[in-house]
């Protein structure tokens, strides 16, 4: 069934130790649409200038992202740049032009409002709000923040994640969201919040399936290079909801454990490939039977 | 079968977020007996002062500990005291005071030299050689070190290593011993040193098995609260080859997979229930099914 992804598109500069990209396609709401396309039909909501490169429009078209929603204005598309330091464990960030981007100001079509599924990327708690209103009676849906968000617009972002089904953020953010530094209480007091399903991503360790009944430890994949981890966490995100969105899971309460579990290595999985290369690069050649091999190994080293 | 363990037997002093405790039984050798305690039978090597307390020695003897090897002379015992940080991801040495242990000479007695398995403590490299040469024939022998034999003994670090069959160690050490930064690649070069199974502990991430046909997560358990997390390390390595001795694995080549997937796992419950009281407080009260509930939480939290 179809998945409604919402977030940015946007271009990238990056440089890692591996090497150096002045621009190329981005953006979470990119990052989240192309991984979950690999087991789901996604719905993208998002926008972009018009400099918007016609072969990214082709990429995202390929994977059979519905673009009716990537709306074309004038002006410039987001852009982003950044430097990772030699562990790749920090990044400094050196430009942001929001361009378009500023005014984002996300219009579900008509067409997109029975959707069942929605990753709400990090954007404004506001405008996250906002596209959940626009959703007829959807049966999962939930999306991300960040650091920005949780200190400047506190009130608003309790107010998006109230109607959410589940809530992905990393274990730092959860830790500022709740005030605990015990991971196991910081997600205790987000599931007070709204969400039924919480999933706190550790970065390399991996991430972490909170549910009021019990939790789900998925490590991390031990790559033997990071090229270049941006889009790692969205990637996640897609790999999980779209393998959600492709069990046609009914409610939450009706999905299996078992469906959780493997989503979140399917998300682990997805989140891996996407350090493999700069950029989506690896999304864009990726094949499900890559996916499943992978799935394997995560199998292989943790079974006992 | 019996298990020989060479360490530290010391008096620390320990405060955390969550109190202090200004003198209390520990040590490397401490943490490591007790905890294999639980599975086998344990000869400890180690020295103490005349200060040592009878109710100390009497702890470890009723938990089956042999300490024939356990030199008493006059002095006073090592004495370590530290705290840690608010999160406890860091802490702070406040006294070392070797006393009898500035001369520590492990000499194995007679009825020692035939032990099967031995964890050789963090103690210095020309030392842990000293002991695995009193040994005969053993089927499996490996040790910790840590940051200051890698730096300021590396010759003597790199003999001591040759002659082991494994390595605990910890993300960092391994990196510093390697100048790998990724572990994968760290552990590839760790396995060239001798040793043909490489544990890398994490801390609260949890630790890894690297063997040369592939490697194995475990992730660290989540607990609620870390009351104290001095001995954790030592006591995953006494949790670790405590299991493998139970097992009476004949050599590394004969251990399935499954008994060191199974004693990784055993590793980190011992170093999970070792962080829920101050020292060796829980290390003490435990029992085997109390452990065997807490392997099934491990096994829960981690199938897919």
């Amino acid at each position: 069934m179809s998945l409604l992804v919402v977030g940015s598109v946007a271009y990238d500069g990056v440089e890692t130790p591996h090497g150096k990209v002045e621009r190329m396609l981005g953006g979470a709401g990119t990052y989240i649409a192309l991984a979950a396309s690999h087991f789901s039909q996604v719905r993208l909501v998002g926008v972009v200038g018009d400099d918007f490169e016609p072969e990214d429009e082709q990429l995202l078209a390929a994977h059979g992202v519905d673009l009716e929603g990537l709306e074309k204005r004038p002006g410039k598309t987001f852009f982003w740049s950044g430097v990772y330091s030699a562990d790749m464990n920090e990044r400094e960030t050196l430009t942001t032009q929001l361009n378009v981007f500023a005014d984002f100001d996300p219009q579900l079509p008509p067409s997109y409002r029975d959707s069942p599924y929605a990753v709400i990327g990090n954007i404004h708690p506001k405008l996250q709000k906002q596209v959940r209103d626009q959703m007829k009676s959807p049966l999962f849906v939930g999306g991300d923040t960040m650091n920005f968000w949780i200190e400047g617009t506190p009130l608003e972002l309790a107010a998006a994640i109230r109607q959410w089904d589940f809530i992905l953020i990393n274990d730092g953010e959860a830790r500022e969201l709740t005030g605990e530094h015990n991971l196991r209480n910081a997600a205790k007091k987000i599931l007070e919040m709204g969400p039924h399903t919480v999933v706190i991503k550790r970065g390399e360790y991996g991430a972490i399936l909170f549910r009021p009944e019990g939790h789900f430890i998925a490590p991390g994949f031990l790559l033997e290079t990071v090229f270049d981890p941006t889009g790692a966490g969205d990637s996640f995100a897609g790999g999980f909801m779209g393998y959600l969105a492709e069990q046609e899971i009914e409610s939450l309460d009706s999905a299996t454990h078992e469906h959780l579990r493997k989503a979140m290595i399917y998300g682990s999985v997805m989140g891996s490939f996407c350090c493999e290369e700069f950029g989506v690069g690896r999304l864009r050649t990726l094949t499900r039977d890559d996916i499943e091999a992978r799935y394997r190994e995560f199998k292989a080293f943790t079974e006992f």
